[in-house]
């Protein structure tokens, strides 16, 4: 068969694993030739091409980034963009795509199709939160990261006696905080699913003073929000607002910095904040990530050939099989139960306090 | 409760996760008492303690080894050694005991657990091949350093136009080779599940080579087998004995060293090899570990609490659940079926090769 | 001979490789023992110690931060503060003092020599910009890290065809920024040394992008500034007091993310910052740090043994020498011509461009 | 002009960088053109090109290996070898050639000098033993791999109160041995430099033992050797043997494991060798690698374009300079004192021993 290939959406570790494996495998295996088409939807939209074969994917299962590019174009959003896109992959021949992105590129596939383009969908999202799947890859790769800033921030706030806030990604879910909270044992994990009050993280960073912990490492997701009648009584969404700049990216005066200053604020300990950022998101994937993005591509491909079009694969427990893309876009994955009864139960906090994680 | 805890059997990243997982919750949220037995069950023979709180385990999450020790003394093979247990534990009132080992710890655990000692298990093998549970805490850092090692020795394989044979860790079961394969882009992956033809072998690298990939990477676990047949014709196997000493250890012509010699015999192109050994296992393990250990350990004094006596914590799919001890020390588990099939999907062999894990 | 020890300033990594060397060769070799003072002239100043002898130096090799703890307390600014250090030293029966810090440290042991205290001096700046010394150690640790997270972005940037700005330490000094900036590969790098013309640095990278390179690296130190007839004519400087906040401290809108506004702003391309901020100055130190921090505590407990008081330990060539303390302080050391023509030779800029350092 | 570039001997992290840097200051500041010369002097011998541009160059910078790939032949060993070099690069037009390599690489190109060549070399090797340079590119690499190899085992050693000999690089000098064994807190290093006594080194071990260190861990270079006087007593050369196959490669029996066995028999404890072998010359280079063969390969396009021919680039101090081909030939540089003094007044070790180097 003639396929086409795509990444869209923000940079995750492992999309270049999951292209090569599609190459690989439909090269070898089923004699498929393939078109890769750059910088995500932009690339059908505007016809942007590069030959894909088993040259192209030579070496680059342990490189970041994608070969292919990517971009958040989204066609949906442009007058007759579906349309363009059905046409160009006409012109090109191309029997089925395999598109690898997150929500937004997905509900493009659902669009086209719709309109009867054989589509195979490969999820990604750093922040581990597609429904219908367990894990997506990357987001090992992304708490590793963490991890070791999170490592590397402690030896630092243990000499100095200080309070270290490490703001991680995660916009709707905190899953990156609350396993690299975890695994780099952070004293308090602040995570979108539960707005804190910040009266109550100073009284936890105060009771381990108290205990002779002369430090606290403080992990916030991004997304972490202070809770309703705090804000109001002190004013602290007044203060998010600062965070906003002309081309609203910059992130002057996010979630971290704000909490830093809060902290240091009520306890008077000297307070200090770490916003991770990008280097989440890029270099070189983790091996858990390149076994699973490797995993993806497989299924995709054989999806192809299984017929199984305008579905997506998804990892349930350790089996990857096949949804329908409707049923990946419904909702979001928050952080569940489970894990925030881990954080509850490893969190160095006196017994009397219920609510550990999101305090 | 006054709780005894122990670590018995090889080295493995995680254990001083799984010990300070134990000994916070523990200690915070059910106010119990710890007794840490030195060296495995030898502390526990010879009644080695030191005591353990939460100061014990401050900090040491992010450590490799353990801070109780370890050994491979096994009680059940001395005289009286399970009656002298016994009489340890009562002696420093140990309500019950946290056993955190592979095979060998843990048939002792269900041997005291048979006299009447309060005992849970907590499964501990790098090699990821224990019954009833997906998967052990170490595994990942030890696919992560083998990965690493795979990333090296490419860019050498490469520069050189070389073979080279990288022997990883996996006496029964070919979990490390199989994953740190698919994630360094191995081009041969051999595992002790399938003795391999060494003749398919070098027809496989020499093919890669008439298709102008000049260098080639084997990864080979360390009970890999040259089938029999061959053997018999070859002498494979005789090969294969130069590897012992008279200390029974120090791996003089192990595997991998013997692949390399025979690949380079059959192709004529220029082999080397590379033993990761002990580096596999030491060191600080990767976050997925620091996670996954913790949820043991918060596993494991929950069973306590629960009555959960006699039986382990094992993961299955995304939770912790207790299963028997019994259960776990009946067989091993070793490579099935869906990563064999990711591993023939993804190495670069022609269509006609069958089988191109443990070819 | 009775010791004390402490370590001030900022955390860096390789303190504990110096106090290990310290209390190691001092132990073994001239049978001194030790009182370790906590939290820098605090400690001195608030009669604040732990002991310190092979056991308390045993595993620290490895670890970041510093097990005396360091504080910025200064005690030349407190009412008798220096006659309570001597008192306190005297109290110990001190009978000299190896004080491990930076400018403010040092320039304390330099007022306590002043005053008949026989003290040592080992140099420590991650930012590497002691007069006197060649290098520091804590420096080759920051540089990796900058470089890892360079690499990290650098594929982020490549698959988005973004411009990125990665802000590293460097006050005063570019050391950090300059030698990061090369090993990352990056396309331009601004330094204090040379205010720089942000019209230029948008201009570089508009010319890579007409010679087909999609994306930039920009490495920026923290100390960076626009020039003067930039800033006044484009209102630079008032978009850097942003940075301010009522503890000093925050870093909201450094100059990562003024450069991030402006690039985007001139160039229209899409343009993201990354501040590195203290993950540049915690954990396990490099190799090269830790020879080097070991090489320094071997020659500042040999100076105590040779008599040479007022002094501290410095690198010259391959040598470590001693150097009056008065020496030390005198001045900075900033990127010389040396470095600046590395730059300027790699940088990937076109040969009309003469300044492409600190364009 | 128009360059020919080869990299020669074995890999080494730096070699594309040493490529980058030549290309781009090359092409940017003098407008060279290049010839790249495949697999050292193969290349030239049997006329193996691939074009050298900047955009052959790109994205090279972090990767190991070398993309011009390397082999040992040496045309000097070839009838008319040196004779049909000559007339390759006549062919191409080359003006000058830039050889990249080690000891046997420079002699190749100090003959073609000879007969007319105009040649500049940078020199290569991962042992840091060539004469006339202060720091070769790679090792610092190496070094670090090492250390971090010594760190994983570390823990090992402690949780099993093993003896643990780790066998790293350098046939002829101690470097990286000294180097990584200081990093990794090794308490014995055996270097080629220094024969030893193999019963001093049990005797250390014991010492350790008696004063409650039940660990140890024994750095030891490749080329280490017992001293005669043992050799004759115990057997050992012949030990040594062991380690030769039909091959002459497959260390089978090399120092490691021989050093363990010695060790295990006279002291009783368990010992355990690590063989790191080809793991420490591939991957990505570290930060301070890629500024030094960034800086090599600078000075030798500066050099072409000065008329220094018959020279290499050499590292002195900080600033690298130009020797004759021929200094740099002469001699082979071994650990001097300065760093023995370093390992004799770091090492855990008795005052009474008087040479804890190579005990």
């Amino acid at each position: 068969m003639k396929l086409g290939v795509l990444t869209g959406g923000g940079d995750c570790p492992g999309l270049n694993a999951v292209i090569r494996a599609v190459v690989r495998k439909g090269s070898v295996h089923y004699e498929d030739t393939f078109v890769g088409f750059l910088e995500g939807w932009r690339g059908v939209l505007e016809n942007k091409t590069i030959p894909l074969d088993l040259a192209a994917v030579a070496g680059i299962l342990p490189r970041g980034g994608t070969i292919l590019r990517t971009s958040r174009t989204n066609p949906a959003k442009k007058p007759d963009g579906l349309d363009i896109c059905v046409a160009t992959l006409q012109s090109h021949g191309i029997e089925a795509l395999i598109a690898i992105g997150g929500d937004d590129t997905l509900s493009v596939a659902k669009k086209l199709d719709d309109r009867g383009v054989k589509i195979v969908g490969v999820p990604k999202t750093i922040d581990n939160d597609l429904a219908g799947t367990d894990y997506t890859f990357g987001f090992d790769t992304a708490v590793n990261i963490a991890t070791e800033a999170i490592d590397r921030v402690h030896t630092t706030a243990e000499a100095h006696n200080r309070v270290m806030v490490v703001e991680v990604m995660g916009r709707d879910a905190g899953w990156i905080a609350i396993h690299s909270g975890i695994a780099g044992g952070a004293d308090v994990i602040l995570i979108p699913e539960q707005p804190f009050d910040i009266d109550r993280v100073a009284d936890t960073i105060r009771q381990r003073h108290l205990r002779g912990r002369y430090f606290s490492i403080v992990v916030v997701a991004e997304g972490a929000k202070f809770s309703a009648n705090v804000a109001a009584q002190h004013g602290a969404p007044v203060l998010q607002d600062l965070g906003k700049d002309e081309f609203g990216h910059a992130r002057l005066g996010g979630i971290g910095a704000i909490l830093a200053r809060e902290i240091e604020r009520r306890t008077g300990f000297e307070t200090r904040a770490v916003v991770l950022g990008h280097i989440q998101r890029g270099g070189s994937p983790s091996a858990f990530d390149r076994v699973l993005a490797t995993r993806y591509g497989l299924a995709a491909i054989d999806m192809v050939h299984h017929g199984d079009f305008g579905c997506m694969a998804a990892l349930r427990g350790n089996s990857l099989v096949s949804i329908p893309l409707a049923d990946a876009l419904s909702k979001n994955r928050t952080v569940g139960q489970e894990m925030m009864d881990v954080a509850a139960g490893i969190l160095d906090v006196p017994a009397q306090h219920e609510q550990p994680v999101g305090k």
